[in-house]
């Protein structure tokens, strides 16, 4: 099968782009630049580099960024002072909160404090109720709408699907499961949520016409658990040790891709998947932001 | 088996009618009464009988009610200028919008209208969004918090077991989900969410440990679609034609009773299994609702 059956999520990615710089550029004629808040707490390297990611994109496409960087031992308070700044701001139509927060400040608390209309990664309650409600005027989460346009955009029917997600986080897997079920031909797919309390995971993943692993476990997902054909979508990223990388470890997805890549239908290679497609979202939430905020005005 | 097997929601309803007085009794020691609003739009008939059952049952429990009853063409904007004196309305906790409304009024903006501290009913998307993120300082929607209440007060363990859950709808279905798939030993359950799309109903409910049937298709769950010891919850109510009947129709669940009964570990009649609940549950979200009032004043 070689490598014909690979989902190239870096040219999804920039397709998406490409139709994100259109709206941009019809956006700046009319006098309006988007805007995007960065706020990152503490010095996570990963978040560093995820930050350091998206600015990149949004220099590149044209949107205006404004990174904000706290020390690990803010008080929420003040994080939250900061939020209502931007929320007041009107360059500002996105702001993006970098997940993980230091265990003082309450994760949830923050995410609700985003103004919805700004919430361009989609964490805010009302942006997560009208995502299980199938209401559309929300901002769906990037990593799952991401998957989505994968999908639809490497010709995979969800309409009867039996689909498989892997692990129940807030960021991926609840809202994925939400996306996934709601009636529309783009989605009309069955549904089983596994997490760690499942008890029997292969025999769900192997009944499912599309996997989505998103439970963070190094290389889960097994060539014995796929159905020949299935399509399969790895969310994961997890830093395993390696004696012969250079740092002593590297980068590995949730799907055991070496061994599950000759019988899969469709696969999502890791890296090169899902990752660019979670930014490619966030500038087109961030794009349809501003053209709400100035519809509005 | 005999009737060893009902789970009886109306003497689980009535159990938490007691401790719902009990609060309640502890609020008028405060000089506190809970109160409830009702607003119904037209005539149909069911929501007439629906909202007449929720009055008598807060009369009971010594809850405030107060009943407005708009006409069938009620323009959205009056019923919105309505929400708007009850949100404000100090003696009000809980504001309850009978569905169906008519179809030139956009449900989602009306349950949108109801401050999300009053929504007993758990429609605002900031609840629904509260409800799948596992936040619960939300309000939970009373037919489906009744079911979770029906299945931990018989002792049906859910932690681990698979569940069907049948329908997708805003009111049971997809809510049912957000319950079940939570991180905690009263959910923690695999669910599967099957609907009009899905391929093979059937296969997934004979696999299931747990059966909630919320479509809405009069006894679409047969004998042979049931694990010999699945537990079956009928959420269904279809008033279908019977010539034998005084007003030539009667009243059937989604869950072929006669049958399924036999076989099932478990099952809830129909009428008297989850009807009670959701208005128990409704009372108890009102009287929690007067509970955070008071605590905040």
């Amino acid at each position: 099968m070689g490598f014909a059956n690979l989902i190239d999520g870096r040219a999804i990615a920039e397709q998406i782009h490409a139709e994100t710089a259109t709206r941009i550029a019809t956006l700046k004629s009319r006098g309006i630049q988007p805007g995007l808040a960065f706020v990152r707490v503490g010095d996570d390297p990963a978040s560093k580099v995820y930050v350091g990611m998206k600015e990149r994109t949004s220099l590149r496409l044209g949107i205006f960024s404004d990174t904000r960087v706290l020390p690990r031992d803010t008080p929420e308070s003040e994080l939250l002072a900061l939020l209502r700044k931007l929320n007041a701001d009107a360059r500002i139509h996105g702001i993006l909160v970098q997940a993980p927060l230091p265990a003082h400040i309450r994760a949830a608390r923050i995410y609700a404090a985003v103004q919805p209309e700004k919430d361009v990664d989609g964490f805010h309650p009302v942006n997560v109720g009208k995502l299980l409600l199938g209401d559309i005027t929300g901002f769906a989460p990037c990593t799952p709408a991401g998957v989505m346009q994968l999908l639809i955009r490497s010709g995979v029917t969800t309409d009867g699907a039996e689909v498989v997600v892997l692990g129940r986080g807030d960021i991926v897997g609840k809202p994925m499961l939400a996306m996934l079920c709601q009636k529309n031909r783009y989605a009309n797919a069955t549904v089983t949520l596994c997490h760690s309390r499942t008890r029997d995971v292969a025999g769900h993943c192997r009944r499912a016409d599309i996997i989505i692993a998103a439970m963070g476990v190094p290389e889960f997902v097994k060539a014995d658990m796929i159905k020949p054909g299935a399509v399969v979508i790895d969310v994961g990223v997890n830093r395993i040790a390696d004696a012969t990388a250079k740092d002593g470890s590297r980068l590995v997805g949730d799907v055991d891709f070496a061994r599950v890549q000759p019988i899969a239908g469709k696969i999502t290679p890791n890296p090169g998947g899902v990752g660019p497609m979670t930014i490619a979202m966030l500038m087109q939430n961030t794009v349809r932001a501003a053209e709400l905020a100035s519809a509005q005005s």
